[in-house]
């Protein structure tokens, strides 16, 4: 650090930092070998090439602190690394979402006590917007220029409206093939939408280039990604503060990189540590669809070796073949007493249509692949139906419609008369 | 009534009421001549056939009382027509959306402070699920065996979504010709759907049929309308609340029927009259889409004769060519110093684009109508720009996905390598 007026810090890349730029947290700390770097823009540990994660000196938190917060996420402010006047920088104020009681899913299900944490109605529709939110912050108080992400879908949404709701400049790249619809999705909040001839894997390793050969570019889930990661946190502390300040004993939550899981655990360690919530023990439940399972692949083997596939699934939202924070998912379910489980495509659709009509729940390929795989828990005896379990929803179904366009519709096609609508016997 | 067990009445019509089944409504009141009649199923007045409106007798509310009660619709339970132990009863549980101070759209309109009231992250992403919710309610107390709705979109969307969740059965009626998305949209909540050979009207003309023919069935917008109706009052409620307990200066309400704008009239007279917030002039303003706009016409003719229009624009969920409330948003408006407005079809999609690019909110065609207005009534200075303006949004950009799909795209299509990137002037 250099010399620099009061309040600022010049960090040694240069960069210069206001005090609590990044609120209670203290350092970038690797995974793997514990080395600590100093906040900024870095992802991977310089002693191992571990992935380096946010760790924080908490300060005394309380509920009732927590509880005089906004409606979203930044009532868990003092846990985020983000400053105290988050509130004031326009942002898309996602989360605070709806824990539902799902007592006719429970009953389907044969579950006794039964949550659905329903992240489809955030601002754009997914649980991406808890985690850009987090991440546009680290790129405001890190001065970048631009805001930008690799994506298919949900997360090109999130960044293409946060980044237009603070007033930086967004630059989302998405592989040429994406549907029209998709497509239309991201660029009505942005100018600068760029198609790459290529699967999304190509799109992505174009994203690390740029980011590592231009100044001033925050890519969420690059070089930003580790504060962009702690945003799935507050998934968890919400579900504590709305179940009256306690955990769970059962979580199923669905897994494409990992992060979102591992995240959810941590909230929850957290909020024991700081005397939040009782501790207790909680199973976490890992979901995949069949056609990319990778962890569920090596749960199942019962090895630590997560041998990365080539996506086939319906669940697109979910289909990273080499899943970052596969290898955290698998020691969290196992150390917690829970699984990591994978469904069909059909289970999918399946999953999709039983939550809509159960608990009138409209959701994406990956709610349809963790409905399925609760389920399916249910069926193997994996799940303990006589423990408070809650299921986690991480999109709306409009976003991936075609999935179940062809597996429902009109009863009955009939003349504008009452004796043509006796006819149906609907009455 | 005839005599019941204890906490039980019978109206004239046989239905046995619990006690408090309304909350403190007290009767159905004709808006026209002012007859009373008893809470049920009625929505006609038997004297003159003018609407009948919910009227009651409020006890003392506190702020403190509603920052108590849950983040949705049900905090304002004491000012509905619902029951105390509403939340007991599976719903959506809608309400409670995001006033977002909508800084940039503000700066590009000239306005000193505005803000977006935004429905489009209700559950079934519109603020229908408001009034369904209430609807809901009542078809319960009057034990109603089936929950129902002639639609084209997001009334559909949002009674077979609560009436899944609530486990009451739901008949959806829709033209036959809606396209299949918005098909697919309220068929995955009911097995219902029913498809009708004909256009809106003549849906709409089969459900009163069927209203005044079967015993039992609700149609939320026919013999249950002035319970439905009374859910819009909540985003009134919300829009002072979230101020800090005080009304705006100015708002802008879309106007299908006009119902919506006149129970946010509604509500914040409610709130003057309960002490909950302090007198002061506010300017209600109404938006119609040109290819629809019979209100605005008679506005701007200085007459109180609405003369029907047959539809023709994009906006369709404001497309009622002869609405029910026309006449008492002429009077509101009028009376608060207000104005009616129009835009064309080209303008609703610059209002889309305008609000996803200032405020990262996409609308559908309605809001876009809404934002398309407000510009108009700053550039044709019916608006103050120095007061504060709350401008709504109802609805959802998937939904009217087509509205703006030929509109915007992608800047640059480029092969998978930096070298190409930086060709594209991006950088």
């Amino acid at each position: 650090m250099s010399a620099a007026p009061e309040g600022l810090t010049v960090t040694e890349q240069g960069t210069v930092l206001r005090d609590g730029a990044f609120g209670n947290a203290r350092a970038l700390c690797c995974r793997e070998c514990g080395h600590e770097v100093a906040l900024g823009p870095h992802y991977a540990c310089p002693e191992c090439f571990g992935p380096l994660e946010v760790s924080y000196d908490f300060p005394t938190v309380t509920r009732e602190e927590i509880a005089a917060g906004p409606r979203n996420i930044w009532r868990y402010k003092a846990l985020l690394p983000v400053p105290t006047d988050i509130e004031q920088s326009p942002n898309t104020e996602p989360g605070f979402t709806r824990l539902l009681e799902a007592r006719n899913l429970a009953a389907e299900l044969g579950i006794d006590k039964l949550w659905v944490k329903d992240d489809s109605t955030n601002p754009t529709n997914s649980f991406k917007d808890r985690v850009v939110a987090c991440a546009l912050s680290a790129a405001r108080e890190l001065h970048a220029k631009v805001f930008a992400c690799p994506s298919t879908g949900n997360l090109a949404n999130a960044v293409a409206a946060a980044g237009a709701r603070a007033g930086i400049k967004t630059v989302v790249f998405i592989p040429s093939n994406l549907e029209k619809p998709k497509q239309v999705n991201s660029a009505v909040y942005t100018d600068s939408l760029v198609a790459v001839e290529g699967n999304y894997d190509d799109v992505n390793k174009l994203a690390s280039e740029i980011a590592g050969e231009e100044e001033g570019w925050a890519f969420v889930n690059v070089n930003v990604r580790p504060f962009y990661a702690e945003g799935s946190k507050t998934l968890g502390y919400e579900i504590a503060e709305q179940l009256g300040w306690r955990l769970p004993d059962q979580v199923v939550i669905p897994v494409a990189s990992g992060s979102q899981l591992t995240k959810v655990h941590k909230a929850f360690q957290e909020l024991v540590k700081l005397g939040l919530v009782d501790d207790k023990p909680v199973r976490i439940f890992g979901a995949q669809a069949t056609g990319c399972s990778p962890v569920s692949t090596a749960y199942k083997a019962d090895t630590d070796a997560i041998r990365p596939v080539k996506p086939d699934t319906i669940a697109k939202s979910l289909a990273i073949g080499n899943p970052a924070d596969g290898i955290y998912v698998l020691d969290i379910c196992r150390e917690t007493g829970g699984a990591v489980e994978d469904v069909t495509d059909d289970e999918v659709r399946e999953g999709i249509l039983l939550l809509a009509r159960t608990e009138g729940v409209f959701t994406e390929t990956a709610g349809g692949t963790t409905v399925g795989v609760l389920k399916k828990l249910v069926e193997t005896g994996q799940l303990d139906t006589t423990l408070e379990t809650v299921v986690i929803n991480t999109g709306m179904g409009l976003k991936t419609l075609d999935a179940v366009a062809d597996e429902v519709g009109p009863a009955a096609t009939i003349k504008p008369s009452y004796g043509a609508f006796v006819s149906t016997g609907l009455v």
